[in-house]
């Protein structure tokens, strides 16, 4: 396979170049800009010295045709004008974006504050949450790689709505994630002694994550509804946790909550379901694309706590890339991610 | 003054220390030990070489008489057994650890595991959450110090509950925690390379805190009520960060619930009512004894977000301790606390 | 005293704040700008909210005619232009910045790549390590505050060298620094996911301490030497370690070595001279003006490790810079700065 | 192939399963304890959960006996006891713990304060730096796996010490390493509070690797030297950074230096040598076995400047080792070690 990154530099295109090194099934892989052509990437970025030393190379519609697949992985605004002009031309495109995962260009202009791409792309594009939408993605052209939040959020509530165990009507979801997923453009937000040893919330109630989610609630349960969701930033690179409340339906026990999770995963090798414990964290998942979930049930309040833990840059981004790109060509979803975690 | 602390080696004794060298009224500090006596403090403890270079006393009750006030800061189920053999030989007597605050003996021993101090003891013990009690603070001999998420948590919501503007019914708080309050013993949960690069929620719907949480809004605003409350991790020595999420009842602006905040708080110097900030951490109050706190209402779902934030080790623990000494000796609050926060 | 601050925003700036706000001698502050006139400083700086509510003041000769002591924290470069400005018009001088530091302007453009103050401020100005030119600083209208890691290192090696005990040709001066010393401008190199997890080595050889600490050398011992001195990263906010390697003269013994340091600094409080540990960080001096400084001699290689360590925003800028004013007004050099270090 | 690895729950032991699981002629590995028989790996690291669900097994010399390779990742102590038992019985021995790294006994009881291992099998054992020892390590049946610091170290120095280019004699080595390199065991050394914003200096001028560094300065070059080398901890999970410091022989140019490092390891896909950067950190390396290596002459003082980076765990202990087990068994150097640094 030939595989070519549009937007290499951000830290999600650079976990992709990290990935795709190892997967068997690469032969190619090029790096893709609109305006650094020629720079020699290695020489930007040190660690890949050796590894990839190619320069980058102009964004070109007769160059990708001959791709079999194109990552755009580029700051929200951009593949809305970008991808017009490739679908149709030869590759597979799957965007890391978030340019394609709303399907009312309204909803995009609202929260993104951006113009949204054309509205038949936008009907075209395939949400790629791999575990709920296998069929679609193997035939789609255009892929919307979900969000980081809303793959963590989604993954480990998806099952309990589907099966009415709890009341969707209620969803409090308190998301933290390491900064890496503010990207690697500087800012005082991102500035080292501002963000470290300093715990914060950020866009309260107003996270463009928060459309994404309930869309996909709709579009895998049937179910409309909207949700409380918040934010926040924790003082290291990699890892989100979710925490999610929500009022069980009646008679509801934490076995039957269990056992729906293990039973909508049994075949999906990287969605793990934690059995009684009442401590873990984000580094059970660190550098790979497992999702961890555990459900507890409050029996004083009848409210369960559902938690999930990502590797933002993996799972909630190039790792689950990569997976869908696995789905569309007839591989295996582990080929090229059975990674064990770091853990430190 | 004289003032005398039990359990200097903890992270709570420690700040202690820090705080109470520059109270201008502490005329002299010394540090008690049950097991350590004549160590010299500086030798195990660095940072206070030529600051506070006395050696540990033995716990001696005829000694401590002569003191104005004792804070005991040892883990919990050691005061329940020591305070009885202290109550009314001199000394106001300000208990950092937990064992104190519940008024019920059979919940302590549900949620502490623990045997609980005696009767006649937790009911003249007086809560310390110094804005809501002053009057019986003044008086108390035996001051229950808040623990560190309950004091975060309390301050933000209380004048909320208390004026009808939220339900109680429905609260879902969800805090976060630097390590520090783990204490400075060391385990397998507090070691770096385990803790650091990584978040995690722990005890899940389990933590100690809950019924503090649910006696004190019943004490303070007459409401019952059972909260959800869970507790999380930051890889970062100090700071809480209490995300609580509420329904208002119906008809509440978010102007209302911030002049409600606004006006509880008038007179005191150390909560500060943030208005308007969608972006904000811990680090607005490392350092110092403040507690601020934002409430964004969320019109998609009419459910409130409150936010607050402290220093788990002033605010939380030894800051709000001395401002309760301050109480009782018709001091004013700032003496001693009047602190500019670290920010970095 | 009245006193002001040009620079307000930069960490030194806030860090003067800090500790000024805390100053019994001080009356009045007032923070002054050259561009962001009006400004409210606590809508800027959460942390500060109640405390300093002030608006910024522009920049004007006159008004400053009033103060006791001007403080500029400005990037290099600035305060060259600056101080002829204000020199003569009143207020005592003291720069936190680089830019009075270097007797000779061709130094400074060498090392700094920027145009120097004039020649006479230069030569009036006085260097202020306090512990070293108390006489000097005194009786100074412009002070250049020592840079951070050169008073790390100067403080822990001056006295070896004044008393012959080390051989000053053979200086190898290894530092290490938190970030907060990059100051608070946002880049790539201070970017949190690029810095965090990360120790790294920067300006190999071309540090613009290094003639700032050779000039100093020579102004308190005589001798005149080049040393090697390398400048590394450490992912945490604040605290410098500076290790110093020499070889001995012929037949000095660690006793001699220690000696030597207390004796130099018996009457120095902020000067602490740590006997025997083989452990230690910065951690001793956290949020403090002291400067901790320990002294090995390895028998197997006649060199000599002399390690020290501060807290770059306070010894190594804020706090020396306050040590100084009290000095020039005849206060004890404890005034305000009798500070407890953090520890945690 | 079948491998085993004695002392899996050590940070060395987590990291030869995590690069073991990926590498292709792997075919079976499994876990050895002496003291927790049957424990399911899995359930104390829930990392592994799916992974590695296999139970501890029994240390045991006939089962053993079928492996191709056994791992030891022991505290250092153990396996001076346990190799003689199983040396000679089949499989190939690779040591991570320090117990077969000094061929003196006299200097492993010195500098470890343990009972070394048997005379004879410290003669047999080769020392495991790939790329200095490749002929004698494939022969081996016992590998002295290097200690992480002297990998770092030896790496850079050696090829310039045995072309005369620097001065031997006068080698400052300043080294800093993350807190993993400190094990898995709790202590207050490693406790998070305490070593989070913290950087510090330990075993000051008594590290036990200065002998591993001078024995293989000998083995490799010839020279024989006494090196001063002190280590520090750095606040962040993985990677060292190692700084030597030391005088050219007439006459070398900078260029000269690199040249030969280039050459040296023109044949080495691990050691990469980086040009002219004059800033560069540990994240060039993280998660990979490249060790990354600078060398800069400073004019001023005809010194050079050598600095490398690895990550301890990796390059440093678990990558090494499988590099070793690589050349043993004839296969790529880079067999199941292809792996691109995390960056972030």
């Amino acid at each position: 396979m030939k595989v070519g990154i549009i937007g290499a530099t951000g830290y999600g295109g650079l976990e992709l170049i990290r990935l795709l090194h190892n997967h068997p099934e690469v032969e190619k892989m090029e790096l893709f800009t609109s305006s650094d052509e020629g720079t020699i990437f290695s020489s930007r970025f040190g660690h890949l010295f050796t590894i990839h030393d190619d320069s980058l190379k102009k964004i070109d519609k007769d160059t990708l045709a001959s791709f079999d697949v194109v990552f755009t992985s580029t700051p929200s605004g951009v593949t809305g004008k970008l991808l017009p002009t490739l679908v149709g031309t030869g590759p597979k495109l799957i965007d890391l974006s978030g340019d394609y995962r709303l399907k009312q260009p309204d909803l995009y202009k609202e929260w993104y504050k951006k113009e949204p791409a054309p509205f038949e792309l936008l009907q075209e594009s395939v949400y790629g949450l791999t575990e709920w939408n296998e069929g679609q993605i193997k035939e789609a052209n255009i892929i919307a790689n979900p969000g980081c939040y809303p793959t963590a959020v989604l993954l480990s509530i998806l099952p309990l709505i589907k099966e009415s165990l709890i009341d969707a009507n209620n969803l409090i979801i308190d998301a933290k994630s390491g900064i890496s997923g503010a990207g690697n453009k500087p800012s005082q937000a991102t500035h080292f002694s501002e963000t470290n040893e300093n715990f914060s919330i950020y866009k309260i109630n107003e996270h463009q994550h928060i459309p994404e989610i309930e869309q996909a609630i709709n579009l895998f349960t049937g179910v409309s509804t909207t949700v409380t969701f918040n934010t926040h930033l924790v003082p290291m690179n990699r890892g989100i946790l979710s925490t999610t409340y929500s009022p069980t339906t009646s008679g509801v026990t934490e076995e039957q909550l269990f056992e729906c999770l293990v039973e909508t995963y049994k075949n999906n090798p990287f969605v793990r379901i934690i059995k009684g414990a009442s401590s873990f964290g984000t580094n059970r998942v660190k550098g790979s694309n497992y999702c961890d979930i555990s459900v507890k049930l409050d029996e004083r309040t009848n409210r369960v706590t559902i938690v999930s833990v990502i590797d933002n840059l993996v799972k909630g981004a190039a790792g689950q890339a990569i997976q869908n790109m696995n789905v569309q060509f007839g591989l295996s979803q582990k080929t090229g991610l059975d990674i064990v975690p770091l853990f430190i």
